[in-house]
């Protein structure tokens, strides 16, 4: 047999060798026809535990680990070395991820998949899981050059998240004056990057943004374009950032090296439009910054949701849906603002509205904001068919109303100018129609703020002023967030968001600061110096565990099971006052019992 | 000017009737030269409130409910018929859909796209979303012909779901045998159909599969169809399942309409591989089994991820990632088995380790199933590339270990014959690469149940005998697990899942029943016997109960602020007592206060 040929049929042991190393082997026993035993290997276990299944376990255990710390703490991975496998996937279960530029995040290594898969497709690790696949399609928030620039990145992000889980906001004083108005201004469309942190001009002079100047971290940048998130400060409280392009981008889709016909695809995306990669993005912004107990601001600027057959097969109720569950369950203050120049639509407004989670988004709208459910082009196909702007026409052409008339008359007469009327009628509809869709369009072109304010409980707010007038709101929220979290603990919990905020409003009112007067609930400064003075309501705070206490007790009271611990239960709790305090307490619980 | 030419300006008032109407419309003032004026209207408010913002509020309200009621009872939405905009988003956020294959769900009508996107495009709803999109992309789990189907479909549906959230589940006795042999035999690979609910032999006979027969019920059958979900019965226990596709499937990406350069495209999937869309296809299910609150078992049966580009850049780390977290959180018994003829192994192992979720996960595999790190023909690329198999051949290979011997030789007498046995040793070495390459690859095909069994702490489970096996196992845990949440609540949800587990044990252990044997506790039935007899373990839990209102009595006296509510509340607690049982508790209390 020619030796190119050759072919291994199975390894095998001799009888002795298998005695020898049969714990370290399975194999099962051959017996050849010359009366010789063979011990055919059917696995090897080897001597000691190595690259094995206790390996994929403690793989197990990690991943099970990472993925519980990213709701319970401030998980993020900086991959500075390649990142294999378990690795990859660690990187992605804490979800924060900074990419350095020159290494990858991948399952397999490029020489094993070419090996998998036959032939020579893949030429570098880079290829598979560098930044251009990683950063554009969100697994990586931020990429970086280096370590220096990846350890500083770190630092920076934590400095925008609280010290532990439940603690308070980080609140530096801004260097940025609070009262300064926006300069930046929309033209025909509010740019996001623009409104967030401003612009220079033409001449190099810099025009504000909304938030604090040099404070915006733009993540997930190079993913999903349309749409634009990151963390920002305002008025030195860090803040999460949705906020939206206006202007069409490209996104770029690789050609998959793995399939030969294929090739970079480019497809088109229009602005101020969601599409599934942006509705998914905003889903994991919102996602993220609950988990960094950070509050939100939603420069809310879209036509709707891309409704067409792509969208709805690659996922975009799927996305849609995920941003409405997020929202719902954001803990922190939203603010949803529609911004100069801006609009919201239809499906978009519906995922966004305030109603979605009323505890803690309010809406606000610029003056020159539009918001509605179809836009006048859409709306006319429902409300102005061709058919009833015929009809709005014979109402009201005089041309058209003179015609009818001239053909009434030629009808009755029995004319045969009949034919002839008709058809000046029919000419008369045919160019009209474009004019009179244009003034149905003009029309419809409803939606502006009053209108919202009218209908909703959107709120106006002027575009040079936001700065200052979303930092006073945004401070007076979480100054009032924390006292509603006292109050709620105070209760054990017994309390919803809305009636804590109920009875705080209530306690200021009937206070000494407020004197009296209703609209002192507006009067931020009169709220945090009473807020700042616990005296003011520490009475109202131990009714409240008062309540508690009586809640806990009267359950037990409603459990004839629980009742038989009581005596046992009371007389640990005695032992556990203090001395002091205890003759005091014994006589009052004396008198209870008579 | 020609007529179709003309241009609408603007729509406009005169002050009459601006003033009659003002309220129901936004208009400016233009002074014209002739010292007209006119109020151009922009933007018409009406009336009456109608199809505006109140309804998109309503609709994010609604929103709103829908997904949090997903979370929190059964939630299922019949498409019966066009199901657009909100309503589209409602058949998502509620999860579970069933389609009526006429009927499309949309988030745009075909014409107002059409309008927008200013050409024909679309030429019907159904293209937009008939279930030639809904049902391959994820969104509906169902599809019916008709009414009666849907209605049955949503009937059968309800039967495997408990009556309300936290409810028993609803077990009927099983027409099918317990004892029954698992008849579907795979051969070379394990079909998950033939495997969950048996299969028709080449003669007609039925050869049953591990669950009862005529239960499946397959769910998101269109979608990524590598994986097999949907729910069955297991004697009568309805569990969700989640099964392997060893064949390679066809993705059909259908050509979308808004572009006019893309076509159709039909991208093979290998069997036994997570892709993308087959990894989110297992989230989902797991999502939708966990809130339903049944059992799981998982048949597994992956080579791994698939890691290309292409994979990468669609998300497949998002996707396994929440397998991993969905797993983690489940809060039901999850019986992980690897098939006969099956494998698992490296990233695909991970993801379903019991120790993602050891109170609830258990694994187990059949002998024949194999599993570990990587596939021997990418472990050779690590264990022995062609260096590490040079120097082997090196040292076993005689005509090798001669040819280099007689180099050698040649080499220290100087002669001349040193190329010509230096190229014989190099046609030696590539003649023998590719059998010591199989050698090698014969060599590392470990994996086998047995190494499992040595290493990790998976069980075994025969084939054909798993039908049985799996029954008792469930039935067992499913009735553990009913005691393990009264044993919580008795202790007011301080004992974790584990230490409930143990406490049992050790109850039933102590008891008569278990007659001091340790073995007791694998005796089901014994078990049984114990469990459904309360005043085996009524005083433990009474003593859990006991310790519960100690704590809460204790933490009362850990805050002084609490404890100056105690007399007040012990009245209250004193004043629910029935006044038959009150002068032995305050007897009791005195005691207490000495």
């Amino acid at each position: 047999m020619n030796q190119a040929q050759r072919v291994v049929q199975y390894v095998y042991l001799t009888p002795e060798d298998h005695l020898r190393i049969s714990s370290s082997v399975i194999a099962h026993e051959l017996k050849l026809s010359n009366r010789e035993t063979r011990w055919i290997i059917d696995s090897i276990i080897g001597k000691e535990d190595g690259l094995g299944v206790e390996n994929l376990s403690g793989s197990g255990a990690i991943a099970s680990a990472y993925s519980r710390a990213y709701k319970e703490t401030f998980t993020l991975t900086y991959v500075t070395g390649r990142t294999v496998g378990i690795g990859a996937y660690l990187a992605r279960l804490g979800m924060r991820c900074i990419q350095r530029l020159d290494q990858p995040i991948i399952l397999t290594g490029f020489s094993a998949l070419n090996k998998l898969l036959g032939r020579e497709v893949y030429s570098s690790h880079m290829q598979l899981g560098g930044p251009k696949i990683m950063a554009t399609s969100g697994v990586v928030h931020l990429t970086v050059l280096d370590d220096l620039e990846g350890v500083s990145a770190i630092l920076k992000w934590l400095s925008y998240v609280p010290p532990y889980s439940g603690g308070p906001l980080p609140i530096l004083s801004p260097s940025d004056p609070l009262e300064r108005p926006v300069e930046y201004f929309p033209q025909n469309s509010c740019d996001p990057r623009g409104a967030i942190c401003g612009m220079l001009d033409g001449t190099g002079k810099w025009l504000g943004g909304i938030f604090d100047k040099d404070s915006f971290v733009e993540t997930l940048e190079g993913w999903a374009r349309t749409v634009v998130t990151g963390r920002a400060k305002l008025g030195g409280i860090p803040v999460g950032i949705v906020a939206v392009e206006t202007q069409t981008v490209m996104q770029i889709i690789p050609a998959d090296p793995g399939q030969l016909d294929s090739h970079e695809r480019v497809v088109p995306q229009a602005g101020q439009v969601w599409f599934p990669d942006s509705a998914s993005k905003t889903a994991q912004a919102l996602m993220d910054f609950n988990y960094e107990e950070l509050p939100l601001f939603i420069l809310a600027n879209w036509r709707g949701f891309s409704g067409g057959q792509r969208d709805l097969f690659e996922g975009i109720l799927q996305a849609g849906s995920t941003i409405v569950e997020n929202l719902r369950t954001y803990k922190q203050p939203v603010f949803v603002y529609i911004p100069m120049m801006g609009e919201l639509r239809g499906g978009a407004w519906v995922v966004v509205d305030s109603r979605i989670n009323s505890d803690h988004i309010e809406m606000y709208a610029e003056r020159t904001a539009k918001g509605n459910v179809l836009e006048p082009e859409g709306m006319i196909e429902i409300k102005f068919r061709t058919k009833e702007l015929l009809e709005c026409m014979g109402r009201l052409d005089q041309q058209l109303i003179n015609l009818k008339k001239k053909l009434q008359e030629a009808r009755s007469t029995g004319a045969h100018a009949t034919s002839e009327s008709s058809a000046a009628a029919e000419q008369a509809r045919r160019s009209s129609l474009p004019v009179y869709t244009q003034i149905a369009t003009k029309s419809l072109t409803t939606g502006y703020f009053t209108e919202m304010q009218r209908r909703g409980n959107q709120r106006s707010c002027d575009w040079n002023n936001c700065r200052s007038f979303f930092y006073k709101r945004l401070r007076r929220r979480v100054v009032e967030g924390s006292l509603i979290k006292t109050v709620k603990e105070a209760s054990g919990d017994q309390l919803s968001h809305k009636s804590a905020t109920n009875m705080i409003k209530k306690w200021f009112l009937d206070s000494k600061i407020a004197g009296g007067r209703e609209d002192a609930w507006a009067d931020d400064e009169r709220f945090f110096a009473w807020k700042d003075d616990l005296r003011n309501y520490e009475d109202k705070l131990q009714e409240l565990r008062v309540q508690k206490v009586l809640l806990q007790l009267s359950n037990i009271g409603d459990s004839p099971l629980d009742l038989r611990a009581l005596p046992q239960g009371l007389a640990a709790l005695l032992h556990k006052v203090e001395p002091s305090s205890r003759a005091q307490l014994v006589d009052e619980l004396r008198k209870v019992l008579g």
